[in-house]
Order: C-alpha cells, then sequence, then structure tokens
C-alpha cells in the first residue's frame, strides 16, 4: 500500500518533492476533536527548512491549506485532506539526476523500478520533504493524544561519529514544561550544552562538505496500557512500520533495544510491584511495551537516521546514459544533519501509531 | 490486523501455546509453485523444541498438516492452510498464571486487554509457540524465492553480556554450502568455535536459572533490484512489521543500522560503478536497500532479542486476586536463549517479506 | 485479499471441495463473547448437505472443530480458527472435469487463472461447500449480535421461473417465535403452503434434470442507528461485498432495491416523525439504510441466486485437450436449487458485515 | 476503510460539498501510463452539474488540478492528487439542514454518528459531489485499460415509473462509435428516440417538483479473461463495493442479475463452443463472471438508483432541537434524476475495479 499506513486511522501521503503540492489525506479521525491549527502550523515549522544554520537553504513556509475534514474548528468526521504548496523550486539543479544516481539517495532504485518517467528532481516522491505531510498528520494526533492526557516528546539522544550524547530519557520523567524547553530548540536536546556541542559538529561537517547521523529517541508520556495487538500489529511493528518509512532511518529499537541484547533475564525483565492499588513497573527496561501491548509505563523507542546521503564532496557514481564511471558533485540545497528537522516527524510516526492502536479495537474485551 | 500479514500475500495465523492446534492461512500464492514438504518439514524441525539442550524440553514434533491449497505437491491457487497439532501440554503449569503475572512477559498486557477470558496457559496466542506457522509461511515463501535464485540465511552474530560475536556477514557473500552448514548446526554461526562458546555460554546461563539474549542477523542473497514501495512499505517497514510480531524482538536494523550514526554521509554511502555494462554498488553499508527498495545488493539486517523472560530464578511480581506484592518462580519449560530457535524465524519473517513484496506491484513500471 | 473479508472483523476462509479439511480464521473478535457451540452446530446444520430430498446426496455432519480462540465457551481475544474434515469425498467423479469444463461453473476461468495446477475436483476452492466456514464466522457473529439484541434472519421471498413468491419481511415485523418457525423449516419460508409450493416445485425440476434460482430476502432487527461508514463501506458494499462472495449470487438490493427505479422521491423517501420523543420511520424503502449508514429500522436486503449450473441434461461444452465441441452430462452430486441451503448463508453474511461495521470506529464521535 | 477503496491500486477520497475542495489519492498505478489530461477533463465534464436542464443549476467548473504523481503527461509511480475547487458554494441554503433532516438523505444518520461537528452543507461528505474525484480516479483508470483494448460504456437501461427502456446490451456488441455517441448524449442512451422520451419524462417530473429514479447499464469490452479473485475479492464483489459507495444506489447485479432467478439452469448456463481455436462463450447469461473472474465474454452489470432524495414538495420531517413534527420543503439545487449524470461515474466505479483486478495477482498462476 505503499504511501498509506494505518488500520483505522487511515494516511494516505502525495506529492514529490518538487510537485505543484505535497499533502494527505486522514480517513478515520472521529468527529468533534478540536484541532488547533496554530499550534499544528507551529509543530510543522519545526520541521520546515529553512529556519536554521543547520538545515537546507530552501526556504519553504509550509502553510497548511486544509481542503476539507475540518468544520469550525473541529474535526466533522468526513477525510481530512490538506497540502501544503511547493514554493522554492529549483528543478534545473537536479537535472543531471537523471543520468547520475547520487550514492545513498533512491535515484537508482526509482530508475529501476519505474523507468524513464519517474520524477527525478529533488528525489520526487522519495524526498524528506514527503515527511511534512506524515507531519499534518502527526500534529492532528498529537492534539488527538494530548486531549486525552498522553504527551509525545523526542530529542537527539546522540550525534556524529564520536557520538555527543544527551541524557537520557529513561528512567527520568520529564515535566510538560521541560518537553516544551526541547520542543523549542533547535537542536532539540534534554542538556543545553549538549544542542550547543551538536550545533558546533554539525556546523563542523557542514563546513568540510560533509554531513552526520544521529539516533533520535522518543517518548509517550501517559499512554493508557491495553494498545496495540498481538503479533504483527504490537506497538512495536506500528510504529517501525512508520519510521522505517521516514527517508534515512536504518534501524528502530524499543526500550533497551539492542542493549536488551547485553542483559540477562534477571536484569531485564521489570519487576511488577503494586503502587496505589495497581500493579506498577518502576521500572522500564521495555520501554512501555510487553506482548506488543502497552503496559503503562512510558512508551519509549528510538531511531537511527543514516549520515545526509547529500554531500558537498565530489563522489563515484555512473552515468545511466554514456556507461561509464563518473564522478558526482551533489548540487541542491542539503542538511548536513536531518536529524533535528527529523524530531518532529519522529513525535508524528508515533503519535500516528497510537491514535491508531487507540482506534482499533481488535479482540479487546467488552468492546461490543 | 493483528495476527494478519502482508499486502499480496497475506498470512493469518492462529493458536495459542496449549489449544488443540496452532496454524496459518496464506491466501495469494500463485498456482503452480513446488512445495517439496519433505525440506519444507526440514526447515521447521529447525525451530522445533526439544532438539538441543539449548532449547526448552517440551517436546512437539511439529508435523505440519497440510488442509488445502497443496495439490500434488504444487500450490493450486487457492488459499494454503496448515495445522500443527499441540501434543506435549500440560496446562496445569500456568494455573497460578492467571493470578500472577510474570515479569517481561505478556501476562499482565493480556490481563489488561483481553480480561478474565483470556487464555493464560503458556502465554497463549502470544507464545513464542506461534512462530511456528510462521515458519510454514516462511517456509514456503523460501522455496518460492529459492526458484527465482534467491537465498536467505541467518545466524546469531552476537550473544551475551560479554557478547560473542560471529564473523559479520558483511562483505564476504557466503556460498551455498556455506550456508547450509550454518543452518545445519544447532547454533546457527559462520564460526564453528563461536558456536561452541554459544553453546557453552547458553549453559552456563541455563545452570545459573537466568537466561540471554542475542542479535540474529539475516541476508538474503540475489534478490532482484526493484523489490519494495515507497515510504511505510519500503522493505524496511515490510520486514520490521513481521519481525517485530516475533516475540521477543526489541530492534531491527538494516545495513549499518545504529552504527550508521557513528558514520560521514561520504564513508556512509555506497559509490556506483559500471561492472560488467551495469551499475554495480561494491561496497554493501545501504543493506541492499536505497529509498525502501531493493538494489541489487545484498540485504543484510539484524535484529535484537532480549534475554527470554523465563527464568528459574525467583522474581518480584504481584497476585492480581490479594492485590499485594509477592514473588514468583516460573515453573514450565523455556529456553535459556531463544535465538537458536530464533534463526529459522527470522529467515521465515525474511522470505515473507520479500515474496510479498514480488507479488505488490505499487506503481512499478511496465506491469500492466 | 481473495478469500478474506472484513476491516476489523477479519475472516479468512479456506479449503476446496475435496481437501482434506475447509475453515476459516477469525481476527478480530472482543475477547469474553459466551459462544453456545451447540447453537452453533446447529446453525451449520441448517446449510450442511444431505438433510433433505431438495439437496445434494453428499452426506456431510459438517462437524466444527475449533482449534483456537476459545477458551471455556468464550471467546478469548485471540484469532478464532476452525476447521470441518471433509469426508463423503468422491474425487472419481470429477476426474473428466479438467478436460471439459461445465457450463455456469468457474472451471474455465480456473483453468485459464491457475493452470495445470487447479484443484477441479468439486469445484476447488470455488465450490459452495466453501460457504461453511463462512457460516462459522457467521454463525459466532449472529451469537454476539444476538447478546446485543439484534436478531437476524432470512426467508425465500421468491423461487422458480413462474415465480412463486413468499410474503415480504416490509413493513410486518416479525417476533422471534415466527423467526424460529421459519429457520426450523427445511424450505425457509414465511407462509407454510408457499414452502410446500416452492418444494414441490424444486422436485419437479429436478426430475427434469434442471434447476431452479431464487431471491433470498434478510432481516436484521434492532440494528443501532449509526453503524456502516459513508462511501465504500457504507453497509450496502460492506453486505455486497460478501453477498457476491457466495457462488451464484448474481445480484443485491437493499430496501426498495431495483424496484426503488419505479417509484417517484415523493413516495420512495421516508418520512421522519416523532415516536416516544424520538425520530422514527415509520415507512421503510430504505431498508434501514441512509448514506450508507444504518437508521434504526430493520435493515432488508435480497440477493439473486442464480439455478444451480450442475444440472443432469446434457449440455454444450468443448474438450480443453481435443480442441474440439462435444457434449457433456454433469455427474457429481448437487443441489437443484441452492436457495435452501443459502438461506442461513445469506444470514452469516449479515452477520459478519454488521460485526464487522460494529467493531469499526470510523469517523464516529466520542470514540475517544 | 470508509471513503478508500482498492486493493492494489488504492484510492482515498476527500471533501465535502462545500469544502474549500474536493479530491483523491490514487496510490499503486504503474509508472509510464500516459494520461491525456484533456480526456480526463472532457471524462469529468459529463458529470459536471449544470450543463443540463435535466440537472442541478449550481454551476461547477469541475477543474481538476493535478497536484502529483504525473510528470510530463505521464504517470512517475508516485501517488497521484488531485483537486478540484468547489467555487459556487451556497452554504446559507443548507443552515436549518442542521435542524430539519431532509428525508431520504443522510442528515439524520449523520447527526447520529458524527454529532454536532458533522459538516451540514449539502450533505457534507455524503454528496453526490464526492463522485467527482471518483471519476478522476475512474477517468485515469479507463485511460489505462484503453491503452490495452478495454473499452468501457453504459447508458440508461430504464428509467421512471412507467419505464422507458433503452435497448438492451446484451447480445449486441456496439462499436466505439456507437460507444461514443452515447457518451456524448447528455441522456446516453443506445435509442435516441428513448433519450428524448426519457429527457421529456425527467423534465415532467421536475415540473411536479418531483424526482426519477432509474437503472444503469454498464459494459466492458475485451476484459482479459482471468480477472478477479475467488470469494470476497471476485469481479462482483469488487464493482459492488464501489457502486454502492455511489450515493443513491440501491442495487447492483450481474449478467441476468435478479432476471437469472425466473430461469432454469438449462436456460441460464452459457454453453461453451470451439471458435478460431479457443473455447468460446455465444451466449452471454453470465455477464462475463464466471466463479468471480472474468471469462472472456463482456462484462455486464447494472445498478439501480433511487429518484433523488432531494424533492421540491413539502415533506414530513422533524425538528431535532423542537423535538417535534414538521414540514420541510428541501431548498438547494438538485438533479430531479441523477442517473445521466451518473452514467460516467458508473463507467468509473467499473473501470476502478477492473483495474484494480488487473493490477491484483492473488493466486494468478506463473506471477513469479
Amino acid at each position: 500500500m505503499a504511501s498509506m499506513c494505518g488500520d483505522s486511522l487511515r494516511i494516505s501521503i502525495f506529492g514529490q518533492s518538487h510537485s505543484p503540492a505535497i499533502g494527505c489525506s486522514i480517513d478515520g479521525l472521529p468527529a468533534g476533536i478540536p484541532i488547533d491549527l496554530d499550534r499544528l502550523q507551529a509543530f510543522l515549522n519545526r520541521r520546515a527548512p529553512g529556519s536554521s544554520d543547520t538545515s537546507t537553504t530552501r526556504r519553504e513556509a509550509d502553510a497548511v491549506e486544509f481542503i476539507a475534514g475540518i468544520t469550525e474548528g473541529h474535526t466533522n468526521g468526513a477525510p481530512i485532506a490538506a497540502i501544503i504548496r511547493n514554493r522554492d523550486m529549483r528543478s534545473s539543479d537536479y537535472s543531471e539526476l537523471r543520468r547520475l544516481p547520487r550514492p545513498g539517495h533512491a535515484d537508482w532504485t526509482a530508475a529501476i523500478k519505474y523507468g524513464e518517467h519517474r520524477d527525478v528532481a529533488g528525489g520526487g516522491h522519495f524526498s524528506g520533504r514527503l515527511t511534512a505531510p506524515l507531519c499534518i498528520a502527526g500534529g492532528i494526533a498529537l492534539q488527538a493524544l494530548e486531549a486525552r492526557g498522553i504527551k509525545i516528546a523526542a530529542h537527539i539522544a546522540q550525534l556524529g561519529p564520536e557520538p555527543i550524547t544527551d541524557e537520557p530519557l529513561n528512567p527520568v520523567e520529564l515535566d510538560e514544561a521541560q518537553l516544551d524547553a526541547i520542543a523549542a530548540n533547535p537542536l532539540p536536546c534534554i542538556d543545553a550544552s549538549t544542542a550547543q556541542r551538536m550545533h558546533e559538529t554539525i556546523l563542523q561537517a557542514k563546513s568540510e562538505l560533509d554531513s552526520l547521523g544521529a539516533v533520535i529517541e522518543c517518548v509517550a508520556y501517559n499512554v493508557p496500557a491495553g494498545l496495540g495487538d498481538p503479533m504483527f500489529d504490537g506497538m512495536e511493528s506500528r510504529i517501525a512500520r512508520i519510521a522505517f518509512g521516514i527517508p534515512g532511518v536504518k534501524g528502530v529499537e524499543f526500550g533497551e533495544g539492542f542493549g536488551a541484547t547485553l542483559m540477562r533475564g534477571s536484569e531485564h525483565n521489570d519487576p511488577f510491584c503494586m503502587q496505589d492499588g495497581r500493579p506498577h513497573m518502576a521500572i522500564n527496561h521495555a520501554g512501555g511495551i510487553l506482548g506488543g501491548i502497552t503496559c503503562g509505563t512510558p512508551l519509549i523507542w528510538r531511531m537511527a537516521v543514516k549520515p545526509t546521503p547529500s554531500i558537498g564532496k565530489p563522489q563515484h557514481s555512473v552515468d545511466l546514459d554514456a556507461h561509464r564511471d563518473t564522478k558526482l558533485t551533489v548540487r541542491g540545497r542539503h542538511d548536513p544533519c536531518i536529524a533535528p528537522r527529523a524530531v518532529p516527524v519522529a513525535e508524528a510516526a508515533c503519535a500516528c501509531a497510537i491514535l491508531d492502536a487507540m482506534l482499533t479495537s481488535t479482540g479487546t474485551q467488552r468492546i461490543l
């Protein structure tokens, strides 16, 4: 189903980097959810390009235009549709990409799959720009979840080859003010000095015509226990399916993730204890998920973002027309590290997955 | 859709640890594919319990009974259905689990989601035993793929707290004899002495009433370029959705995965060069996937398997009836490390995802 | 998705007329629904062959064996799976069908689609026998709906070329005793003398080596208003998609159906009036559905069942091997009219569609 | 999934009668299909309002704006998205509809399902206006099918209470010029004098402030044998699911449809004979479908369109605020009979279903 995701909350994403517009439809959201369009735009602005010296110089207001599904500030039960006009298009930057596939990009696989009629400009539908519509859906989902007391936040947990690591989200629970402070930062970190070091490291890589990768960590607080379904619709599968849809994501892990393989069962198992008359887990190695189903502790996951494939350095490639080796220097405008702008996208992916699971009743007792 | 997966190759998995049988239906497989039932059973035997001193003492022949979809050794185009009878059931082992949720298991989340009518015996539908039907589907998919020249194999890449690491699959390509040798080993490793050390380490943990986790690495050779779809149906999303459906999997990564975050773009990008008149990638940091679509190099991915939550040591839990803290000692029969038996399951997950992508034509040129 | 249906209640049907067994999996039913297995078997017996002189002489007990998903008489939240063993198999009856496609059957289309490895015996997966698993799912759905006060019943509304018509369901509402009496009749009619005439007409056609078609009418009483979704998941689409999955169904209509085209808007529109303080529709031309969504009046629909294509008379066909015209006399055992046994299948289809819609929350207000 | 349909060709429809725009996304169309935008617009113009004295006086150019998925006149493999701006909006016409549900409309069911935040203007998402995006998708599908030699056409087969009937499509096969002539007619009929009589009958009903229903018949010529899947994805299910998504459709039938119930098997079965060395069916009672799968004869189906519920006559309704009976006179602008404009919508539904089936490979031999 390609650019569609969701089980009950069905999202269809469309657009190319340089098509007239990009956008999405969102089918399945209940009627009556208040949507604050200003807050939604503010959320999108966190992802928008051109706002920082660590991001691409392409300038896009990323102003959302709602076409359907919202009446007087509330969802009306019909599918939501929204578009963002592409404005700062320079397709000529990409004309040679039809011949010369950029290493690390989808140019080559798109050529194989779609042939001569593919849209090469800016990577076409494979562009990171397509995360903007995901953020429209996610921003709406975030508001719907907040109305239920669920708060989602992400930060850059680790960045660069000599890894700079932010404070971990686990086991401390941050309060709302702290989460808002992280979100407000162009380099979203828990620790401000870490953000500063990351910023400098990115600028250094940029000056060297190179790029960096990073690990983004995301948390959802106050998720009710019981969300998610067995096997292929567990919360891990639900989040991973969307997160791997974000260009550049090469790994997804939950709780201790790959670190869990370094622990023994006696250490990794989160014990239960009674608290306020209810079963409680004081430790959260599981990342809030047991058997694919949320267990009431914060849901914590991480995604690995590879270094931006677009770099200013010359690279080896091939000329698909001349059938010979060649060198390529990527032009166009690009982020030396996409992690800062990918932070709200991780939040969006998480929100869409959680809201979808909430709207899906598979097997749940007493739903009828 | 819970225990269903797939887009064109739709798999529905059913059964509980101690239900009369477990099984699956597989809808969408083309007619005319030869299925060697002996080889399929041999594949299932790699996952079956009771065959090694590192696995549970539960003994199940895991003999597959085909109900439909196969005529005279070939798929007939109708849905395939197969079941495995559960035989060595000791439900009494689990009677107290209705009250005392085991740490690290789905007992607690199942109680919340399904209430008093949930099946607690052996973890019910959350049991690792449900990976057997996935292996039926995967074993069939593996044969269908082999007929097209695609070979899938997995090994234990890393095991235990003081990690024992096997040789990496990348960049060396193993030949068929080597892959078969790995598969034949109860501890599937490339290096035999590594297998021996892992074996001893697992037995040591078992003797200490504890358990271990591991990283399983899986490769698919000779995958044609052009499989997978953009965004949420990229190969990463397709494989991850199934892999996270395997109980105990907490992380999935592709190519360099989380290691990619430690590289610069100039290092991580796989350059193109001409070879035999075609574009070629001699280096494979990408794990065979660019933009979600296979690029012709081996598809390589890893999954993190947490230490088995069932351990012989006493653990803290709660009594759901008496509403008080208590201690719990898990009885029943369990693997001190599920990685050895999870290796064929990883291959099955990979095969199902690749075959499903092959049968899905989304956007592909000239399909009409 | 072929032999799967449902949005939230996902049913996967498998089996062939002469495979070892037929069956289904049912994913998405909430935990805790009591299932009376005796009543379920009684429901299946209404569809089972061999019970009447108007049905095939093939004798199948159609005894359901539950494999998973039910614990101590209740759904446990895991997928339900059930199988029915095929017993009275006479594949030799069908050996020549590989060469000689029967007119009106899927033999020819199956040959084109599935090729030489198709299962020809008894029509393979295209056999009307595959409605038995649909009745397993439907019988469970009926019980789940009855627990909510919803009652579904069907009758033969019209039969034969000189049409014998039963009393219409609309506008009279039948009480539970009347509905049970209809169901108990091998020729399910509201009017007993009509049933008798239909019975004689079927036997007459049988004696002439011919077959008859019929219209089956189905009603669901006490369906809550608000079920169904706009456009392609309206109740009409939901029911039609399943009903057209029943072999031999060539038409589906709701309320006045095709008769609505003979009315004017002023006549067809059901006026609203207040009753007991609530809006009410005293007339039900709409068949209980407005805009795809149930409106609180009885949901009424009809399906046209073609005359059984298997007839004892010689028919013109072709020899696919010899590439020449030939004559064919269908052997095997068949119903001269499938309508009597299709009545419970219509109820099953209706129940599955309604329950699925109840479990689907698309757009519904206040679901969160 | 509500306003989404399709298995491999996934269509998501959005918009309300008076939202800023209406539109759709279309995911899964192969790259490289030429799309003639002028012909597409001409197809949409056949459905557009305001072009005839038998249609609503609302004037909408229905100019399609493509947002994504098309590059230089060809599909590029990415999802297609297109919108149509709503221009001639008079929401004030509908203000009282929040209180007074119109008989025969979805106003009442929408109130129940979506509550106070529903969009009442012009019927919101339930408006017949939403068939315009379906025609965008269908118009594209028609061009893709025509490139494969498949031609789809529809006409008004029957209209009004004293039914005026056009010539039947079966058994005569019309040539392309005849089909184009039918399509060019505002009252699409095979027989020109029938069209004239229908036109007069509609104007008569309009002058009496009333409305009419009709039967639309649709044919697809040159459909290859082997399309469609067993059971719930047979061609009947595929077409019916979309056709019942068209507002006002209350019945769908294939081949002889309900008329098949008046035939005997010996009469209804289409015999096979050899023609040009291939099996052939000279008679087409089956409507081109056997066992859900196309058999090579023309695919023929009909849909019953109820009389437009919006009529100028006063009707009984209720005041939802005052909780009392009242009379209602529907204002706004409406078609006295929607059949003329529903003819291209039937073609669109048919094209979407056939193309989707072509792109779906379930079970088909030798697809791998």
